[in-house]
């Protein structure tokens, strides 16, 4: 039993890392500022702080007493530091940085962070990247990552604080906000629930690396009380779709008619990201991934129970 | 000729690239904030802009028309970022990035970045460093480095910026202020100008790739009007020296004893940093470069000269 803290315990990625930890015998608390309004994890018994993560003596109420850091939290978004470049170093990287401080203070044994697989190594040669891949961010969201693991590395040997970064693919799946202009597939899940077209940047032979949101929970979650030998793992499904073979799994679970708006492409998309995972599934195991098509079923139940309670509770005031 | 704007230009390296911009018949502004209340280059005919680099206005008036941007200034040494580390984050790099935003709205042609290649590296196994190495930063100066040269990169695919950094080893030379905590050679020959005993940390095995600061502005200097075909160029001589090495040339060029002063090694310091420079000499060519002997002779004339004008200066009152 350890004692895990996430801070953003209530965003995305970090919700169902709550659930996963708590699901192991963890005892765990989620700093979020749930602006949420409620909790969106599931499991009973988790420690609750509601805080800011630019208030030092919020982020130190989460700390003390604990063993285990989870930072995956993020002040911003792919398109909203696109939308204003400096915001990640203001508020992300410095935010984080003081964190680590706190960390150091208050003794923490390690800390986990959620970095991007994603958007860190930008234009690649083909084929699968390694961690050993020289990092080229295009995107101020992936360089202030770059920044936090750089920062890692440098309280590790200046203070000895533990710690490892995880890059992540292209996490999908329940709890991804469609809102938040992150993550196609609840995107287009969302809006195929609606009757709207879904809009495609270029041909849409863009691939990624998806990976469903319970196997990186999993996948994070039984690393802890184990030594990380290295200090960054990609964390992916190792296989690439299209958008196009998104669209075409899509039509198939759903049963509905898609329309595809397309648009150009914005100068600094990528074509093609899939991640090398064998550094950790070597060294922990990949302990077998849920499928596209199983996770997009999964994805497109939650949109259809989260459309459908929606509008229930709109309808007094709606209809 | 190119209309040349060097930010930081009454910095170390910063002025000696103004006198080599000059000397190759550019037209130049140097823009600083000339906190040494003179100007340390030497040429004449230089557009002097004296500013904040943190206030937008200033950084406008100095780009305003101007083709070529040289950004040589930081607002940290790696000993001011070591005591606060989100320094870098908060000042350097922001300010970095809303000047870049400035001169994709000035219509600026290139920006020049200094960026390190003494701090980038970090940790890598022994031989010469190239520029595919995987850049292991362990101080906020450093990462701070790599996060301007990751927003050139992001301004060069948004916004088509075109844009180079040089990754300069361990420059030394005249005008490098022994005040500064930066730059092992000049620190050294004003301790024994004064016949203060020298600060080596560890045993003096540690070894640096040294290069004369005339030799970095000739090479960084001479790109100007001509295309770079990689983003990141090492900059540097290709050669490594112990610290007892330099304190033995140091011993033969000054002729005096040299009482050594051992300090602990902070956790922090790198063993070894040796770049390897051939994509910038295969591309530009070498043309030569003082040796560590020479280029110690020529700072240790100006350290004398130097401690001889301050002393005079002083005089009236310290006498």
């Amino acid at each position: 039993m350890t004692k895990c803290v996430v801070i953003g315990g209530n965003g995305f990625i970090g919700s169902h890392l709550v659930d996963e930890l708590v699901a192991r015998g963890h005892e765990v608390t989620a700093f979020d500022r749930f602006s949420a309004a409620r909790k969106v994890y599931t499991s009973e018994g988790v420690r609750q702080v509601i805080g800011n993560f630019e208030n030092h003596a919020d982020v130190r109420e989460a700390l003390a007493g604990q063993d285990h850091v989870f930072h995956f939290l993020s002040t911003t978004t792919p398109a909203t530091s696109e939308n204003d470049p400096t915001l990640d170093v203001r508020t992300n990287v410095a935010a984080s940085v003081e964190m680590l401080e706190i960390a150091v203070q208050e003794g923490i044994s390690k800390v986990s962070f959620a970095s991007t697989g994603g958007a860190m190594y930008g234009k690649q040669p083909a084929g699968m990247i390694t961690e050993d891949a020289l990092p080229l961010p295009v995107s101020p969201y992936a360089i202030g990552k770059l920044s936090i693991e750089g920062y890692l590395r440098y309280f590790q040997a200046k203070h000895g604080l533990d710690s490892v970064s995880f890059r992540i693919s292209n996490p999908y799946g329940p709890r991804q906000g469609p809102n938040k202009k992150q993550g196609v597939i609840p995107i287009f899940l969302q809006s195929i629930a609606e009757g709207r077209p879904v809009t495609v940047y270029g041909d849409g032979s863009m691939v990624r690396d998806y990976m469903y949101v319970g196997d990186v929970a999993r996948q994070v979650a039984q690393t802890v009380g184990r030594p990380t030998t290295h200090p960054v793992y990609n964390i992916g499904s190792g296989v690439g779709h299209s958008v196009s073979d998104i669209v075409e799994v899509m039509r198939e679970i759903t049963g509905k008619n898609i329309d595809i708006n397309h648009r150009p492409v914005p100068a600094t998309f990528i074509d093609r990201v899939v991640l090398d995972v064998s550094r950790y599934d070597d060294e922990f195991g990949s302990g077998g991934l849920v499928t596209l098509r199983e996770g997009v079923a999964l994805t497109w139940s939650d949109t259809l129970q989260t459309s459908a309670a929606s509008s229930g509770n709109r309808s007094p005031l709606s209809d």
